[in-house]
């Protein structure tokens, strides 16, 4: 690292820019921005992804692929991300969210849009840093049941 | 670091062990070395962990106690993992793997078990090096749906 120390929160601060740059890509369908916001290098052959309900994807090319054909099923996204928490530990930071998701499938190739589908998604997401910034090394997607225990911190202590 | 630098295999091979020594703890209900075996200090507050279908849950305290709740409510659980892969980039290790569960509900209090559940689970374990070994960071497990497009390698590769 050649850059003079930066403080925790710019730190933090980079990492949750590179994480909206990822879910900025996925919803413009920008394969580009998205490939370039993954690990490449010598780590390229340990990134990994699991999207929901999906075994994991390894390597860069088999996670690529996987957003490629992703995007080409979906005619519509949409993330808002809520509760957003990054830690940063020397090079590597780890990223948790929950992505309220609002998407649709193709529709009947007359023009409209298929049926609107709302999701609740938690991702634990990794980056490591590189001297081109933060980029992505590992994402895990996975649905959450509803029925699920709210916090409960609010009612019992 | 004050060790000699290690071989990528030896380091690998620390990781496996932590990440068997982890699935251990739970098969053996033994909190404590399941407690041991996670991130403390200054990282202990970035901690998480996503179980099936669960929300995130953020902090050593919160993780832990679901632990502990999830050791108290299962009569028998056994872990056969599959598809291990682990990566080392510096003082980080992401390991994924796949969980075959079978588990048990506590039974009727007759002494008796409850029926036994198989389970496909895919994991992603980050791991810290400390200067007591490795240490987890964040666990995301999520169940597998059936159905699934097995890997389709061989067939058009």
């Amino acid at each position: 690292m050649n850059k003079p120390a930066r403080t925790a929160e710019a730190e933090a601060e980079a990492v949750l820019k590179a994480n909206q740059a990822f879910y900025d890509a996925m919803e413009t369908g920008d394969l580009a921005a998205l490939e370039a916001l993954w690990l490449s290098g010598p780590q390229a052959a340990s990134v990994t992804t699991v999207h929901p309900g999906w075994p994991v994807l390894r390597g860069r090319d088999e996670v690529l692929r996987s957003y490629a054909l992703i995007m080409a099923n979906t005619e519509y996204i949409q993330f808002f991300l809520t509760d957003v928490e990054v830690g940063v530990a020397g090079d590597t930071a780890l990223l948790s969210c929950t992505e309220n998701i609002l998407s649709s499938n193709p529709g009947e190739g007359d023009g409209t849009v298929g049926n609107l589908i709302g999701g609740l998604v938690v991702a634990t997401n990794v980056f490591r840093r590189t001297p081109a910034g933060w980029r992505l090394w590992s994402h895990h997607g996975s649905p959450v049941m509803a029925g699920e225990d709210d916090e409960d911190d609010e009612d019992d202590e």
